[in-house]
């Protein structure tokens, strides 16, 4: 079977050797050294240049590096009757959960503000409530949402979900929809996006949804920049609505220099590094898929196409 | 029966008001008005005048506001035949546990390295290990201690506990003593400081400590200032030796205004608020251990006046 790496962002070489090392029958290569394109039988992503997917006519199946797909699907030219893997990798959510815990508890205990306080050298005491006394709102409950939602419960906050169609999370208040969604923000006073990119959550966290929160709340973006309307966010951060916002993701990426994001005194950039993939273990995932599928079994984690996630 | 509160630096009129309101038949005075000394059976103190507890002829117990009683016990003139109460209110070990989780993920996800880097607006991905691949180190193993270091491991860390005496502590690797100290500092990445204060322990977090940690390593202490060693501190974070230090306590406070701590880069200052008592729950549990002990039961939460602790 060949794969063909397509990661031109990334160090396809180290994705190469894991595959190779993890199944020497795979003959995998590294795009734009494809050989023959009716070779390419499957392909592993990120950021392939539009329309390349196009160009394998015997493609059977997809593999993205990330877990979430909207990029690969963002290209017009996608050959959408190929089945699109992502990436689910148990390692993956639990890097994402701590990376959650620590921006949530970075402004539960007010570790943001008393930075403020440090550069002035002012010793000024906030009592804080207990973590059973704030309410974070994690909005997607798919494999990252609902395990950090878990994770912050068991740290005793009180949460609450919210996704666009019905979940049922065990020990968890769940909302959903257009429907639920005022009730979920009016209690949120952390608020955690981990949904997936899609038509219908582009811009989810705008004006509207930033009014509907109480004052001084603070907001958690670990999905993607284009769930934040920026200019909204901005606002609501200079008019006091929203009292911090801790962002790993961006509209554009690497976040541009002049951006208004990189001195604004309420917002920590982080690098999207939320939750990085590792080849280690993502490789061993990818290929036992393969050896399943190969064996005549069914891929895991195929993506619904038209739903986009 | 009379209880005193001596609480100079804090709101003695809030606790005398709950004191009051559980208990009617308490009669509660604030210092300076005690009335008559020999009225006076029960303390209620924290930084008291020194002194002052010596004159009081028919005292009987003496109830520390805060868990640590160092303070009350470096009064020389302090009665050491009078049983004295340490606080322990869960509550107390609730928050700590949660400001020590958010100052060690804050470090584990790199956030204060971002927070610089966002400084000269640089966009840098720096790989972190998992939980699971960071050694977090305990000082301390009481009610405070234990906790933290069990949410610790709960979080995926590897969690590695010290005292002065040996512990146990179900799923945790323990060490005890200066015969056990070398080898639990050489795999500790991150080092939480939560001991109490004894002659024994002041000073503990010196140059020589600093040295047996592996390079780039970072400290938390929310225990007392003068458990560190502050110009060996200093040291330590200039030569790169440690990373960083989250530091909630201090020799002197509030810091004084010209300290080198306040501008240090690899320092984040909390001004004593990792934990705070709170007269809402610590109230109850006072009131409940002296209607015990009137009743002719033991007063719970004696400290040992000769250990310290």
């Amino acid at each position: 079977m060949v794969l063909l790496v397509i990661t031109p962002t990334e160090n396809g070489a180290s994705w190469r050797d894991a595959f190779r090392k993890l199944d020497p029958t795979l003959d995998v290569r590294v795009w734009p050294d494809t050989g023959a394109l009716e070779d390419i039988e499957v392909a592993f992503v990120w950021r392939h240049p539009e329309g390349d997917l196009a160009r394998y006519p015997n493609l059977r199946a997809v593999f993205s590096l990330g877990a979430g797909v909207d990029g690969t699907l963002g290209d017009p030219l996608y050959p959408r009757q190929v089945p699109l893997v992502r990436m689910v990798d148990p390692d993956l959510a639990v890097s994402m959960t701590e990376f959650v815990i620590a921006a949530v508890l970075r402004h539960h205990c007010d570790l943001d503000h008393y930075a403020h306080l440090q550069r002035e050298a002012r010793w000024e005491k906030r009592v804080r409530p207990s973590a059973a006394g704030r309410v974070v709102g994690v909005m997607g409950l798919g494999a990252l949402g609902a395990r950090a939602a878990l994770a912050l419960t068991a740290l005793g906050f009180e949460v609450r979900g919210w996704s666009r169609t019905i979940r049922t999370v065990a020990g968890l208040e769940t909302f959903a929809g257009e429907a639920g969604l005022s009730a979920f923000l009016a209690a949120t006073q952390i608020l955690v996006c981990l949904l997936p990119l899609t038509p219908e959550t582009r811009g989810i966290l705008d004006a509207q949804t930033f009014a509907q929160m109480p004052r001084g709340s603070h907001l958690v973006n670990v999905a993607r920049g284009a769930h934040v309307v920026e200019g909204d966010l901005i606002a609501a951060l200079d008019s006091g609505q929203l009292a911090g916002a801790t962002l790993d993701v961006f509209d554009v990426e690497p976040l541009p220099a002049g951006h208004a994001f990189w001195h604004h005194p309420r917002v920590l950039i982080t690098p999207h590094v939320a939750s990085l993939t590792s080849v280690a273990t993502a490789a061993i995932l990818v290929v036992e898929n393969l050896r399943q599928w190969r064996a005549g079994g069914a891929l895991l984690n195929v993506v619904d196409v038209q739903r986009g996630y």
